[in-house]
Formats: C-alpha cells, sequence, structure tokens
C-alpha cells in the first residue's frame, strides 16, 4: 500500500481506513506508543503497536532514529494534542539506529554539539521547524518578486571582477601551487588558468544585476555571495545566500517602500504558512530566555516580534537625524559606547544601530543618506550638500537582535559623476567598461538593495547564531560535510 | 505621474486616459513613431510624436537604445498588430545612446557578437524572451516542489568533500602562490588556508541533500555547481545551475515518475506563460533553420515540440535493451557509428543517445539499470544480476536535440554494499563519516535525479548553444563581466 505523509494523515478526519505510514521513530514509550516522523511536519504522529503480538526482536528494534514502515488503522486519538492515531497492524523495520551509538537522543543537545553533527541535526524538531521555515520564507521571495513582474536573474559566481568591493574574495582557481605557471618575470601566469585570468567568488551580483535592470525593468537575484573574512561572530558566514532587486526608474524612496512592502510580505506569508513551527521556535526561544537574567529578555515573544514588524512602519531616519539622536543620547554622554559619536561622518557601529533600534526607536528603522566617504562607488550623489557633508543615496535597513538586514542605494546614473568617483578610488575604468556601458548607453535613474537571507532566516526563526540557519555553515577553519 | 508598465498600458483597454511610461527607444520611425520596450514584454508599445511640437534638438536624441519618459494619451492604435498607441503630449530624454557607438543596432547581430556584449544582449529581443523564459522556468521549479510539500535545501557550494567524483573541481582558497605556507615536508599547509583544509567549488549537492532527506523526507536543491573541466562544446560549462530533489521512501520507478511529471510540469507552466516570447522564439529558430539543408531542419516547431513532450509518455527502456537496439541498428552495421557498439558493457555516447532519441524512438526516453562499473559508487546494486553483469538502479532522461537532461538514481541504502563499493574505488571512508551515518542510522529507500538547469531553458527556447541560455556564461578562457 502506498505509504500517506504524515502531516495528510494528521489532517484526515477519515477515521477507520487502513493506512501506511513510513518516517523515523522520535520515541518509543512502554513498549506500546511510537512517536513517529517523517518531516513533513513538526507533528509526530502515534503509533500504537499492539506489543503482544509483536516478535520481542522486532520490538526491541523500535529506537530512537530507526526508520520504519507502520500500517493500521486511523482511529480517533484518545491521547491529548493528537486528533489520530494509527492502531499498528504491521511494523517492518525499514533502517535500524543503534540506541547506544546515535548521536541524537531524545533529550537537549546543545548547539554547538549540533552543529558538529549538521548531517544530523536535521533530525531534531528544532532545525526540522528552522529548515521548513526557510524553504518557506526562499519561496515567498520568488513568489513576490514573480507576483510582480521581477525577473529573476542568476549572476556568475565565478567573477573576473573584483570592483565591488564589498569584502575580500576567496580565489578560484585550477592552476596548482606546486609549479605554478609564471611569466617571465616571474609573477602567476594567470593566463593559463582555467578562465583566462584571476577570478574570485562573487560577494555580489548587483553590478551584472543592473545590466539586466536596464533592459528587463525589474530584476532580482537570489544566489549565493561569499566573503573571505576572518569573522568568527554570531552573525557572519563566509557562504551565504543574498537577496538582491534591481529596480530601472526607482529613486530612493521607491527603493525603501520596496524593501519594507517586501519584508512585510515575506514575514506575513511565513507566519501564515508555517504556524506550527513557528510556535515550536516561540517556546523554544522562551525556555532559552529563562535561562537569562530579566533584563536581558525580550519584551516580545516570537510572534509578537514578528506582528510588530507587519503592524507598523518602519522608521524612517537620516543619518544626519541618527548621529544627532546618538550625540545626545545617553550612553554617549555617559562614554558608555565603545566608538564615542562626537562628529558627522563617522561610521555606525553596531552598538549604535542596536542603540537606535533597540532602544530609541523600538522598531525597524531605515537609515538613509549616508556620508558618501563612508559608501560604496556606485551610491548616487546627492545634490546641494554643504562641501564636506556630502551624501550618497544610500539606505540600510536595522533589525531589532539581527542588525542590518537590508543595504541599498540608488545608483549612480551619471557617467561623469560615475568616472571621477572611480578614478578618485582607483577602480580600473577599463575592467568595468561592461558597467560604465549602462550609463554611457540609454541610463536611467535605478536602486536596488542586498538582503542577507541568513539574517532574515534569524529574525523570523528567533535563533540567535546565524550558523544554526543555514544547512552546512562555512566560516573560518570550518567547512566540514 | 506614475509611470505605467508597457505590458499593462498594452493590456488596456481603458483608453483616452492620460498616462505616462519609461523604456528604451528600440527604433524611432519617420521622425514621428517610437516603438518603446521597458523589459515587461516582448512587445513594444508605439509612441506617436509630434514632430513638428517637438524641439529638433529633442527629436535627434531620440536614438535606438536612449531612455526616455513619454507623457500622453492612450489611444486605439490604427496601425497593424497594436491595441493601443500614446499619443505623445511630452518626452523627455533620460538617457542617451550614441547611435554611432550604441553596440546593439537595429540589425541582426550574430550570436557570438552578442555573447562579447553579454551585459547588452539582454536589450535584444531574442535575450529578452530567453532571460523571461528562463525565469519563468525557475519560478515553476519552485513551485512544483512547494505545492508538493518538498522542502528548498541549500547545500554547501564551498566543500570540503570530493567524494562525489561527478567531474574535476576547482579549487577555493585565500592562500597566496607567493610565499604558499608549507608542511615540514615541503607539502601546502591547508591548515593555514581559510577553512583549515582543502576546498573544491561543488559538483554536486546530492550527497548532502541525502542526509536532509533521512529527515524532511521530501527536499530539492536549486542552485550552482561547477566543472573545471576543459569542455570546449555547445552543450557545457564550467558554472551551471541544477535542481536536485531527493526523496526518501521513493525507488527507482517512483524517482522517474517523479521526473517525468516534474519536467512536464515545468514546460506546460512556461508554455501558459510565456506565449508571446515562446512565439517570437520559434519564428526566430524557424528562420535559423531556412539557413540549414532540407533535411537537418526540425519536423517539429518549437511549440509543437514542447507540446509533443506534454502530451506523450517519456519511452522507459533498460540499458540492456538499449545496447540490442543500438547494436542491430543501421548505423551501427553500417559503421557510421563513432564508436560501435559491440558488447554489454559499453559506455553509450552521445551518438548512441541521440540515434535512441530522434531516430528510434523519437520521443524523451528514459534508460534504466546501468552497468555498474560505469556509474557512481552510490547507485543501488540490484539483486539477481548474472555475474560480471552487474546493474544499478540508474537512469538517465534523453531528449532530442539536448541529449542528456536528467541523470538520477536510486541510492544504496546498505551501509555493508556501499562500504565495500566505496573501498572498492578508493573512497576514503572517513572523510565520508557524515555520509555513512544515514546509512548506520534509520536508513532506508531512497532517490533522486539532478536536472541541468540550463539544458531544460536550451529545450524550452530551442536555443542551440548553452552560452546563450544563461546571463554570464562561464567557459575555458571566458569570464568576463
Amino acid at each position: 500500500m502506498k505509504h500517506i505523509k504524515i502531516i495528510d494523515l494528521l489532517n484526515n478526519t477519515k477515521t477507520l481506513q487502513e493506512v501506511t505510514a513510513k518516517g523515523w521513530v522520535r520515541t518509543f514509550r512502554n513498549n506500546q506508543f511510537i512517536a513517529l516522523n517523517d518531516g513533513s511536519t513538526i507533528h509526530n504522529i502515534q503509533c500504537v503497536v499492539d506489543f503482544e503480538n509483536t516478535p520481542e526482536d522486532t520490538l526491541k528494534r523500535i529506537t530512537t532514529g530507526a526508520a520504519v514502515c507502520v500500517s493500521g488503522t486511523l482511529m480517533e486519538s484518545q491521547g491529548k494534542g493528537q486528533s489520530v492515531e494509527i492502531q499498528v497492524k504491521k511494523i517492518e523495520i525499514l533502517g535500524d539506529s543503534d540506541a547506544e551509538k546515535y548521536p541524537i537522543q531524545p533529550k537537549k543537545h546543545s548547539l554547538e554539539f549540533l552543529r558538529e553533527n549538521a548531517h544530523l541535526r536535521i533530525r531534531t524538531n528544532a532545525f526540522g521547524a528552522i529548515m521548513r521555515v526557510r524553504s518557506t520564507l526562499s519561496f515567498a521571495v520568488h513568489q513576490y518578486f514573480q507576483e510582480r513582474g521581477f525577473y529573476y536573474v542568476n549572476t556568475p559566481i565565478i567573477t573576473g571582477s573584483d570592483a565591488e568591493g564589498a569584502g575580500e574574495m576567496f580565489k578560484v582557481t585550477a592552476l596548482p601551487f606546486d609549479g605554478t605557471p609564471r611569466t617571465e618575470e616571474g609573477k602567476v601566469n594567470y593566463k593559463e588558468d582555467f578562465f583566462g585570468k584571476e577570478t574570485n567568488l562573487t560577494v555580489s551580483g548587483q553590478l551584472e544585476a543592473e545590466t539586466y535592470a536596464m533592459a528587463l525593468g525589474q530584476v532580482y537575484t537570489f544566489g549565493p555571495t561569499f566573503r573571505a573574512e576572518n569573522s568568527n561572530t554570531s552573525r557572519h558566514l563566509a557562504e551565504f545566500w543574498m537577496i538582491e532587486p534591481e529596480v530601472a526608474f526607482n529613486d530612493l524612496d521607491a527603493n525603501m517602500d520596496l524593501a519594507e512592502d517586501f519584508i512585510k510580505y515575506v514575514i506575513k506569508y511565513t507566519v501564515d504558512k508555517c504556524g506550527d513551527d513557528l510556535k515550536f521556535l516561540e517556546q523554544r526561544l522562551l525556555e532559552e530566555e529563562k535561562q537569562k537574567p530579566q533584563a536581558e529578555r525580550s519584551e516580545m515573544s516570537l510572534l509578537e516580534k514578528l506582528n510588530f514588524v507587519l503592524d507598523n512602519n518602519f522608521k524612517r531616519v537620516s543619518y544626519t537625524e541618527a548621529i544627532d539622536i546618538l550625540r545626545n543620547s545617553t550612553p554617549n554622554k555617559k562614554k558608555k559606547f565603545n566608538y564615542l559619536i562626537e562628529e558627522w561622518g563617522a561610521d555606525l557601529q553596531s552598538e549604535h544601530e542596536r542603540f537606535l533600534v533597540e532602544k530609541h526607536f523600538k522598531c525597524p528603522v531605515i537609515l538613509f543618506d549616508y556620508p558618501a566617504n563612508i559608501k560604496a562607488f556606485y551610491m548616487r550623489l546627492n545634490e546641494n550638500t554643504e562641501p564636506g557633508k556630502e551624501t550618497v543615496r544610500a539606505m540600510d535597513i536595522l533589525f531589532p537582535g539581527i542588525g542590518e538586514i537590508v543595504g541599498g542605494s540608488q545608483r549612480e546614473e551619471r557617467l561623469d559623476v560615475l568616472v571621477e568617483k572611480m578614478k578618485a578610488l582607483n577602480i580600473p575604468e577599463e575592467e568595468m567598461w561592461w558597467y560604465l556601458d549602462t550609463r554611457r548607453f540609454g541610463s536611467a535613474v535605478h536602486s536596488g538593495f542586498g538582503l542577507g537571507f541568513e539574517r532574515l532566516v534569524l529574525f523570523v526563526t528567533g535563533m540567535t547564531n546565524i550558523r544554526d540557519v543555514i544547512p552546512f555553515p562555512r566560516t573560518p577553519q570550518n567547512a566540514e560535510f
């Protein structure tokens, strides 16, 4: 008999029918009650084994982690918290799981232990929930953009261009370290490398996406990006997924509107679809916070926090206003910040961003119009600024507990201004000929942003370490699996 | 006034309203008729300029490729093939395009020239259509799996594991070629590299996806994969996107059913959504085929070919049957094959695959149960085969004009058989500890396949070179942009 997924069995009100289910044993109580899970939902189905008529040998093999196939009658359940259960008539052990050796015991494991067993942690309730939420968020991303006529663009992962300057890059090569081909001057001869030039892993698909936006109008990327930075923090990965929409004819205001609407849509979609998983994660967070001193606990539960984002406008604040707020803030006056804010032009640190979002505004904040010299070359220079106080049409979205979740800008559409900026920053024009072509031929106002997908998953799941929201995290000294 | 997308203007029957449109000039005829495109559709909207009341200087700047903003009245069109047009009251040049210098002239360019201008080729009708179709196919992939309860898994791009053996790998490193850290024995000291070990770009996410399937049940990947192979053909890329579903409890038959259903769904979805783009590409292919001798032309048009796939079952043929057919085929007897088929066990070349698909069966073909020694280590060994004729539960789907589009298998779920196979092939067990854990703990029958996304896009668009269906192709000696 074809097996039925557990999510469908649990939603089935037609009891007394014969059914087959396959899955993995989560627990086996009293030699009688199997909690069976197949990943289709966080909920297990209870399978009641007729232990008197089941061989002892089979009963012994019903252990945590074992794969089994059960057939029997779907019955209304007497137990609490479940509508139906299976009265088992036949059970087959598909794959054993030696209880002595199986690393995932039915108890609480540390997150660090689970990271070392990333191939098995997905068998826990928490990681099942996290990864189902991640998958749903991914789909929401595509659906949002596709419904609105955006085209998905796969920008290159291996790139010969390193001008974006978003961070340190990994080298991609087919050249050997021993007997590396050399030029007459003794330099590495990249002409003999696979691509005939030096290549790296992309840090952003933005520049390529811009060329597509200037033809298709509205595009987005959603793919892996990389940073070879030795940041061993709970917010950084060497390999992470990024979403980068780019829209022709959008100015910075339209860009902010898009980002806010987009974030709300994908959160709403996920709250609607993943209620059970989010309820579990909310409970998990609550338990975790009980370990903390009262003052450090969240004021809101996970779902309250998500609904708060959905129900409130993001606060839009210019960099200049933000500096005023920070300069006059208590932690600045009491010298509690590690980096005191003294004057306009200071780069904001995460302590400042957190103050603004978590203490001052207590809601997501969009900071915009940053000083030109702390932002990237391609951002649109504002007109009519004071000399020495030039700003660009940049925006960052800051989230409570997460910090920067989005970085975006209106792009500099004026060829002469862009070229001048590149010269000042020693960005070689000849390597960027194709990017400059978008300004040479049919240039127009356009804007876009990048959203670090894992930071969004962190926010929605209430997890606190970014290594726990991507299946196999890549961090300094760690590329296992 | 907020501009309206051209696709919405063309679908608008409410004429006589004042509208604004933004886009790029495709052509400007008789100093009067602008064909304006904004990428939202392959169709242009005609904008009729009142040339007598427009400054000469502005008229001169309405050139192919220029970005413009037009405002005026939406009118029923007198022209053929268009329902509405804009009677322009105001036109603003947003970005000039010097007609002398703009590479994309309103004429036919060679595909090779367009590849060298991959940042601008998207401004042509053909590439606009191809990339809209690609985007739609991508979304269909996600929708198919998500509707059926599959979870999207992002398997790692940078991998420390190179056992999959699907092909040559690119090295990923942060070590320098000059002054490379060395061990005492003079070997490269990868402990000092970013990840503390040798790392490469993934060739497949399958092994990691299997670990997820053994917990979530049904999963799929859709991400970039890499081959450092010097294949300068029209079917190979160094960087391409692959879709890899993996399903617990599926045997090979269920795997074939899934693959066939999946392919039909995404093609149907795209035929339904991208009618105008596909009609254009069909016409394009027809024109191209006119250059060919009659005998080499397709018997079917593009849409006929797509509908043929939708309407017919894929022919399922065992490797053994296929060898019989090939051995007795005319090209084999007349020694027309470059590789003659003499006996069971021969690896099939693309000439054989093409014969089976294009000449013998004339429909998509699923070959299954291949000789064990020409397939990967993780494939399920068939029971009860003759000694020396061991086969594995592998399947390849072959498409007319494309060749192999899917490769998949039921996976070897038996720990002892798998370990023995790995030993025979010198695959180090200790590096694959995590993969073997899936067989140690709760193992079960499971299956999956990989579909090369660009080959699917080739088939659906009727293009013949894989470099023309990905925005910025990566091939030997080419990583521009």
